[in-house]
């Protein structure tokens, strides 16, 4: 029954035995950890074999005869530019292959903007009076905490379930001080949503106003399927963008951080021919080359595609328990009660909970007396100003599927207490 | 006999002798390079072991049990910042290890400086009306580039027998828009000149009108010893800064890049508690982690000074006889006739060579045209503009033995053509 259609008299003593549980459980001295998008060691194992990919005898030619060991080649390795094409369907010529972390990238392609600007507009950011970024929310905090550490102005928009409200941000790229919009197209951090097929066509129609306005496009976790066998298909943007003739409007983002090894993987950006040009170019002044021998490393133990895609199913299998664990618990404690929904995602890294409004940092807390660690509350939205106070980010990847298990039982627990609690606080 | 004290018809027939001497030489077709700052291919062979240094059944965890194979530790593992510290003689708790290239830490510096600005000043460069930087000519033109890019103003000073012209930069540092000097303390790019102890006490005591001026101190070439037994000696940096009060007035680098691999490398810095604070916050929002895995190889393969030292050696076995066929070539062909200076320096990667006034570019022209690569007339200044048009930067760690001594005579021909030409035109 759902709680705002029980009795007072009944809600009060189910609150009470409810936290008669919490304070049992709170004394077990649970230490749970369901905050942090990270691979379990057992997802990190299954690329050790890496580590044999290079050895001492190896030479350590990329395909092309250049020597991974000495300076050159910006722009990577042909092997690596084709296996980070690959992932992102794109074409290897439009693909600059970085070091170890895509946030890195998409920080230099923000900082880029603001001292020097894109083609299309009138120069460095800095100079504007005021520049905006579009954030689609929940969204990704470390995304928009870039755009704020340059001091610009973050506006939300409503993540939809087809992925931002396209008609939000259709009105606000008329503002000339609107430059970009962060997108994690697919398996969205944290709602697990893949833009639709209008969604994206949508995207690659926009009309901004400011010439320099990018599509800052984090595929972060384009091959991340948890179903192999049913995952989510993302209408491929380049070609979206060559059909509205507007190649120039999106950079694209990808790394191996989440298919080899976080902060040991290689990255990689996509971008029209004028971008690439214009990104190297400034690059040029700001590194020699970066590590081709990790590219070549890479490059030898996911030849291709479908060495990604097998590689890609043993996560998988080790994930898919994790993220059932959690929703089957959700389902069962929380299932009917009218406090909590939260999505089912087919891939990525999370779970986005949503608990009644002005419930959130209530359930991180009481969660967190009990010794389960979760993201804070409002961080997954700009400012981290949750306005309804609802949204929690749930991260079952780091945990053992055991802790997992534990930690979403006593989150249950904990929405239920503080949704308990509000209802009574209304009467 | 030098040329200019040479009778006028017997330089007309030492020029025409030379001349017909070229034009054999030219036919010969060679193809030579003495412009690449890089290892050669013998020298990256010293660093292969390291590949067998982490294998799949290793466990890669840091001395402090951190598992490098996930996010985290954004100031590097304990064991590479001891190493990396040690190169510097410096505190491993101001040591912050980075990525593959330290020309990338110092731009990214150069950035925080430009966006945010550093403790002690007004807030970001980009807000002033001008930023100049003192460039040390001749220097290393990828220094100077980057503080061209973001729009500053290169102001020269000369490179003298002990380090930069202290006069000139104590002079210019009253400047409240001048925030920055660059500096190759060691074995310096091009001059080989290491700053003697009273450049770097100099250094320690500038007492700059921009409060968040900052020292560039790029140690490139710290352990980078030809002769290992009669190393130079680089006063301590930090040291001097802690007895001036002053320890927040400097940056400092350096990388792996040849000791290990160029691009393949671990690079660090070394700052102030103070501004390692400040680059670690602004890194907070670049990046997650640099990668822990390359430290983790590198500490390995070199666990401390001892063997980083007993490594270039090795290093130094190799490259000593490319910079002696340069310098013996150098003095055979061009002693005593009064038209050429260099330097013999003890460590890092160049040979400065002074020809006559408004000689370089037609050498460099001349041999380019024999075949014979050389880095641009220029280059080692600021904007690429040499006013004496004598400077030629000399690179002899790329190429054979064989292939430098070669170069180095078809080097020291055109040298003496350009001198002739020049001293008949002035008769």
């Amino acid at each position: 029954m759902k709680y705002r259609e029980m009795e007072k008299d009944a809600l009060a003593a189910e609150l009470s035995g409810l936290n008669a549980k919490y304070v049992s459980l709170r004394e077990a001295g649970f230490k749970l950890d369901l905050s942090r998008g990270k691979p379990g060691a057992d997802q990190l194992e299954l690329s050790m074999p890496m580590f044999d990919a290079l050895g001492s005898s190896d030479a350590m030619l990329a395909e092309n005869g250049f020597d991974c060991r000495n300076y050159g080649l910006l722009e990577g390795i042909p092997e690596a530019r084709r296996l980070m094409a690959d992932i992102l369907e794109a074409d290897p010529e439009e693909v600059l292959v970085g070091g170890n972390s895509s946030l890195n990238l998409m920080h230099d392609c923000v900082s880029i903007g603001f001292i020097h600007g894109y083609p299309g507009g009138n120069g460095g950011w800095h100079k504007a009076d005021k520049v905006k970024f579009i954030c689609p929310a929940p969204g990704y905090d470390r995304h928009f905490s870039i755009a704020e550490h340059f001091g610009f102005e973050l506006v939300a928009v409503p993540m939809l379930s087809g992925g931002p409200d396209m008609d939000a941000v259709e009105q606000l790229v008329r503002d000339p001080a609107v430059k970009g919009v962060w997108c994690v197209p697919k398996y969205s951090n944290p709602s697990g949503v893949t833009f639709s097929d209008e969604t994206v066509r949508r995207m690659a129609g926009l009309s901004p106003a400011a010439g320099d306005f990018r599509i800052f496009w984090d595929n972060a976790y384009a091959v991340h399927d948890l179903y192999p066998e049913k995952p989510d298909v993302l209408l491929n943007l380049p070609d979206e963008l060559k059909k509205t003739g507007k190649q120039d409007m999106a950079l694209i983002f990808t790394s191996t951080a989440k298919i080899t090894f976080p902060g040991g993987g290689i990255s990689a950006m996509c971008a029209s021919p004028a971008n690439i040009s214009w990104l190297k170019k400034h690059y040029s002044y700001q590194t020699i080359c970066f590590d081709k021998i990790n590219m070549l490393r890479h490059a030898k133990f996911l030849p291709d595609l479908a060495a990604v895609k097998e590689h890609m199913k043993k996560h998988a299998a080790i994930l898919a328990p994790k993220f059932a664990a959690v929703l089957n618990t959700l389902e069962s404690e929380l299932g009917g009660l009218g406090v909590a929904s939260w999505n089912s995602p087919n891939g990525g890294y999370f779970i986005s909970l949503d608990v009644m409004d002005g419930c959130a940092k209530r359930v991180v807390a009481l969660c967190k007396d009990a010794g389960v660690t979760l993201t804070g509350a409002g961080a997954t939205f700009p400012y981290g100003i949750d306005r309804h106070d609802a949204n929690i980010r749930l991260a079952p990847t780091f945990a053992t599927p055991d802790e997992v298990e534990k930690a979403a039982e006593l989150l249950c627990l904990c929405v239920r207490i503080a949704a308990a609690e509000k209802e009574l606080a209304g009467r």
